[in-house]
C-alpha cells in the first residue's frame, strides 16, 4: 500500500510505504518554515536539495544538503526551514 | 507546484516537483514488472530498495541499488523489475 498525504496546505506531499520491514516515505516540501511532530523515532535524509533543522533541544540551526541525514527523537516537535523545494527520505525507527 | 500521480493502478505513485532549475519527481514502486516511456532524457536514481532495468537497446538486465544512478535517453521505452517496494528519484535532463 502506498499512501499519498499532504500536510500545510499542500506544500508538504508524501508517500508513505513499507521496505526492508521498515515504514518510510518520501515526500517533498515547498520553500517555507514548518513545524513537525515525531511520534517514533526517525532519520531524515535529504534526497534532493537543503533541510534546515533545528532540533528538539537544540539552539542553534543546522543545514544538511543533498545525501546528509538527520535523526530525530520519538515523541518530539522540530522546526524545519525550506529554502528551496526540497525532496526527502524519511525512516521511522 | 506539487503534482501528485500515479500509474500502473497505483503500483506507482510519483510527486513531481521542480527544484534547481530541473524538473524531478520522486516515487515509489511497489513489487512488480513495469514498462515506461520517456519523452526527454532522465536520470533515475535508487533513493531506498533495487531497481532491475533493462535500458533501450540492451539485451541485458541490471540492478541498481540505494545510491546509484543511470540514465535513460529520451523518446525511448524501458523496461523495469522490482523486487522489493523501491523508493526513487527521477531528474528530467
Amino acid at each position: 500500500m502506498l499512501n499519498t498525504n499532504e500536510y500545510f496546505d499542500g506544500n508538504v506531499k508524501s508517500i508513505g510505504f513499507e521496505a526492508q520491514g521498515t515504514r518510510s516515505s518520501v515526500g517533498v516540501m515547498q520553500p517555507g518554515k514548518y513545524s513537525f511532530a515525531t511520534a517514533a523515532p526517525e532519520r531524515m535524509t535529504v534526497v534532493k536539495g537543503a533541510i534546515t533543522v533545528k532540533l528538539p533541544g537544540h539552539v542553534e540551526w543546522e543545514t544538511y544538503h543533498t545525501g546528509d541525514d538527520f535523526e530525530v527523537p520519538g515523541d518530539a516537535s522540530f522546526d524545519v526551514l525550506i529554502e528551496e523545494t526540497t525532496a526527502y527520505l524519511c525512516d521511522y525507527l
